[in-house]
This record gives structure tokens, C-alpha cells and sequence, in this order.
């Protein structure tokens, strides 16, 4: 984590928050984007994902993205990769991290990247391969996000065993990082509390353990609050809570990054991002995608009579 | 509390809701919609304020509108008062729990009742003598809110001692509940948390304790978890987010009540309320008021594939 900053938040809307977004952005305004939060003091951004283009021809200049973003000062650049193959394009560009995907419900990981959870652990054993042997890659970090972990929109609930389990294995397959996702907004802060504590304490130790919300259901904050008791320190958030998952049905709306911010601040905790600045860059994502809902109360009522960042940038 | 339930939840919109709505709420409006929450099993609703219906021409029926919910069996009816006066008036109708307010900001406390917190503890002790003295108030249990606990418009930052030192003038004074007030939407949960296990631990044994929140900056259902791990377990809110007040700029929105107990339920906690039911009421308000935007993100998406609620009404 930077210097400085005690929780970690990484902006995913122009990986989570675009792959449920028909409308093309445009490569030159993703960068605008990505420039204007780096320059917020956004400590990483997950700027596209490597699927193939005919799949979701949103990420066609992927490449094109990561280049730009790696040009970037102080900017941690990650980028999505749902197979091998898409990892072999990511070695590639150098990109710092790159966040493999795998659902804990095998309904939801065969409908997700049409393969079972044995495969995908299988799968994830040739990309650390992979990045091993790659010249490019040597310090490209691997993460690890665990979908559907509170609950899967296919089978109902999930059991928090099975997260434990397919997170050792992962863990076991080197994994650098351990996203455990409520990909559905299925998730309650009690089962939250619970769940992340396990994985803090079983796994904490040798791997970063991070968070990844959605507001589908309106607890998306109190499950973050429920993750600080447990000790995570690193969330995904989108700006103005863009985003969703085209295989899960309603599953719209990322959290808040502004109101996560908002949250995280007020507590103490640093974040480095200057929420104020930030507020403006939601203007980027609504000239390009006009017909898109932006959330967030923050950017509505404004800050409270005196409150104060402990994160500001010049 | 009642038997069998584990949180109470109860709804505010009747009063915090409709202070800010300028249209008229008709009569038996209000009271049909009491009716249909009752039968979701809401445990408890505030009715009205005994403001002078000059200064809230919405509140003209206070003594009809009790009248009638108090005929409701199994219902605990409440109302709001802000002085001695309209406690004299909500008396006479034998209502089961009366609201004082007070605000722990003394610039919010003028602004909004128009004297200084030392007269507003004097007028409460005032209210509880004639509470006792008054023969159809025998049963009638009085509240006092704490508005602005947390921050205030005015003012700014609250200090935590200050709601401390009023909490205790209030229960000395004869409360049986203090709900901790979170007026203007700028409380953290962090400081939620920390506030109300002193509460909690300070009065908690003499006094219900109670938690208030909006919505305002997004935080307000992380502000509700934090409050049940300071083990509070009284809730205000509003079907549909239906709220402000009128003396706080850009406070709109209690917290949503559909939202809260889909996070309670889904915590394993008994609210005795029917939530698919609970949704259907909110149709009563939408023809009412069509103009004012009702919240929730439940009500929205739906319940999670094998969600049970533990309560549910035949």
C-alpha cells in the first residue's frame, strides 16, 4: 500500500462499471478519465479487462489503455483477465497487476467463463506459470477476485466454506491478492463481518485481502464498514457507482467511490484521494454516457459544515 | 419490545416525512396507510407531531389521525411534540408514546424550537410533571430526540461530550427513551459506533435506546449496523426514504425502511415485519404524493434467489 494511505480503494468502473455498457467509450476519454482520477490521487485503477473483443467490444483497445495508463506516475494500473489466454495479451504491456476471476458458485462460474471451479484453479496455475517464465511480466502481481462469495443469483445462497476452500487453493496457486466479491448484491454486513474475518485470519498474512461490493440491495456501504472490522484495508468502488454484471440480473451499481471516500474519510482513514477533485471527474463518465444513471449522495448534498479530508491534493 | 422480535423498527414517515412535503396528505390517506403498515406487522409508528398547525398546516389532524391508529390492535402509536403545549394536546388523546426534540447544537435547537437547550431540558421536566398528572396520559411513555448528535448544519462538528451531558440531563429529567439523532446526515460510522456504546453502556440500563439516521451522504445503513454492534436495537425510518427537515438544508431522506430490514432480516434478526408485504404499502404513498421520489434499493431489485425473511405475516 502507498505510503501514507491507511485504505487502499481502486477504481474498477472502466473495467466492472463499462463491460455492462453497450455504448463505446472512447479510447482518448477512458484515458481522460483514467489521467484526471490518477491525478486525484486514485492509488490504482483497473482500466480494462482482456476478454476477447468479439465478447465485449468495449475492451477492443485494451492494450491501447494499459500503454497509456503505465505512463502514468504513482498510478498502480491492473486490468481483468478471465482465462490464460487473456493473461498471455496482459503479459504483454506490462501491466502491474492483473485480477483473475473465479465465482464460488459453480452455477455461476460455468455461466461466467463457461468452465468449473477446478478448471478455473487449474487455469489460474498456468497464468502464474505463465508470468514466471514472461520476461515483461516479472513484477506483474496476480490477483484473484472470488465472485458470487455471500450468495449467487443462480443457486441462492453460498457457503462461506466453500469461499474458505477455493480461497486456500488460490492462495496455494500463489495467488498476490484475494478479492472476495458479493458480485450480486446478495451480501449483509453480518455475514460480511463474519466471512472476512475467516479469510483475514486464515490467509491475511501472506496475501493482500480486499473487498468488492454492490449496492444492488442498498447495504453496499454497511458491508464495508462490516469489512474494516475484519481488518480489510482495500475496496473496489466505482465513480458515481457505474457498473453492474451482464451474466447476474440487476446486479447493477458498483458502491459509490465518492460515498466510499466519504465513509472512509470521515472515519480517519486516509485514502490519498482528494474527494472534492474527484467529484469533478464524475463530469468525464456523464458527457460520454448521457444516458446512464450516476449515483452517489455525496455529489448530491455536498460535504458536511466543516468536515475535512485528511486527504487533499495540490 | 414485543415478544418474538429481536430490532425494533419503527416508522417515522408519518411525521418526519410528511413535515416536509407541502402537499396535504388527506386524512384517510394517512390513515390507510398506517392501517396497511400495521398489518406488515410494524411494531410501531409515529403518527404526527403536535406542532401548531399553523406552522405545519400537515399536521391540522393530529387528534384524528391518533385517534384512529390507536383503535389498531397491536400497533404502539407515537407522535412528535416540540414544546409543553402540544403535549397537553397529544395527552388528551391517550397516545401510547410521545416525542420530545431537542437538539444538542444550540444554534440548531434556536433555529428549530426557538429556545436554548437549559429551557428545553426545563420544558421536558415540565411535560413529564404533567404527564403524570394527567389522567389519559397514565400510560403514555415520552421519548426525547437528540437531533444533531452527530453534526449539525449550523454549527459543524458536535462534540460527543455535549450529547453525553444532554443524554443525561434527559434521562435524570424522566425520559424512558433516548433516540440518538443523526438530524442532518453527516454521522460517520466510526463515530456512530464509538458515541452509542457510551450510550449504550452509560443509560442503556434505565432508558430504551434509540438511533435516528438519513440517508444524506449515503452512510446512513452502515450507521445502522455500526448502532447494533453498540448494541442499540431501536430503529426510526421511513417507508421509501420519505423524509427532510425543514430546517436543515439538503437533508432529504430518512433512512429507507424496506432497505433496513432487509439488512436486519438478512442478519438473522426478528423485525416481526413482513417485507414483501411492507413493499406493497409503498404504492399508498406514490399516489399520494406523486411527485416525490421514493428511495430503496429492495424495492428495486427484488429479494436475493432463497432469501427468507423470519417474519412474515399471514
Amino acid at each position: 500500500m502507498r505510503t501514507g494511505v491507511d485504505v487502499e480503494v481502486r477504481e474498477v468502473g472502466l473495467r466492472d462499471g463499462l463491460q455492462s455498457v453497450s455504448t463505446f467509450f472512447p479510447s482518448a476519454e477512458k484515458i481522460a478519465w483514467i489521467r484526471a482520477e490518477a491525478a486525484c490521487g486514485m492509488p490504482e485503477i483497473e482500466v480494462c479487462s482482456f476478454v476477447p473483443p468479439k465478447l465485449i467490444p468495449q475492451f477492443t483497445d485494451a492494450v491501447e489503455i494499459v500503454a497509456a495508463a503505465l505512463e502514468i506516475p504513482n498510478l498502480s494500473v491492473s486490468a481483468l483477465t478471465p482465462n490464460l489466454k487473456g493473461a498471455l495479451r496482459a503479459f504483454e504491456t506490462g501491466v502491474h497487476k492483473l485480477n483473475y476471476v473465479t465465482s464460488v458458485s459453480e452455477s455461476h462460474n460455468q455461466s461466467n467463463v463457461r468452465r468449473s471451479t477446478d478448471e478455473s484453479v487449474e487455469d489460474f496455475r498456468r497464468i502464474v506459470e505463465a508470468r514466471d517464465q514472461h520476461a515483461q511480466a516479472a513484477n506483474t502481481r496476480l490477483g484473484v477476485g472470488l465472485s458470487t462469495a455471500w450468495g449467487c443469483s443462480i443457486e441462492g445462497a453460498v457457503d462461506p466454506d466453500a469461499t474458505m476452500r477455493l480461497a486456500g487453493r488460490f492462495a496455494e496457486a500463489g495467488a498476490d491478492e484475494l478479492a472476495i466479491c458479493d458480485t450480486v448484491g446478495y451480501a449483509n454486513p453480518t455475514e460480511v463481518k463474519a466471512l472476512l474475518s475467516r479469510v483475514v485470519k486464515e490467509y491475511g498474512d501472506g496475501v493482500d485481502i480486499a473487498a468488492h461490493f454492490h449496492d444492488t440491495r442498498g447495504l453496499g456501504l454497511a458491508n464495508v464498514y462490516a469489512s474494516l472490522e475484519a481488518e480489510v484495508f482495500r475496496y473496489d468502488a466505482t465513480l458515481g457507482g457505474l457498473g453492474g454484471c451482464p451474466y447476474a440480473p440487476n446486479a447493477t451499481g458498483n458502491i459509490v467511490m465518492d460515498d466510499l471516500i466519504f465513509l472512509l474519510e470521515g472515519a480517519g482513514l486516509r485514502t490519498g484521494v482528494d474527494l472534492d477533485k474527484l467529484i469533478a471527474v464524475r463530469e468525464i463518465i456523464s458527457r460520454n454516457l448521457p444516458n446512464e444513471a450516476l449515483h452517489g449522495m455525496y455529489a448530491l448534498a455536498g460535504a458536511p459544515k466543516g468536515f475535512q479530508s485528511t486527504s487533499q491534493v495540490a
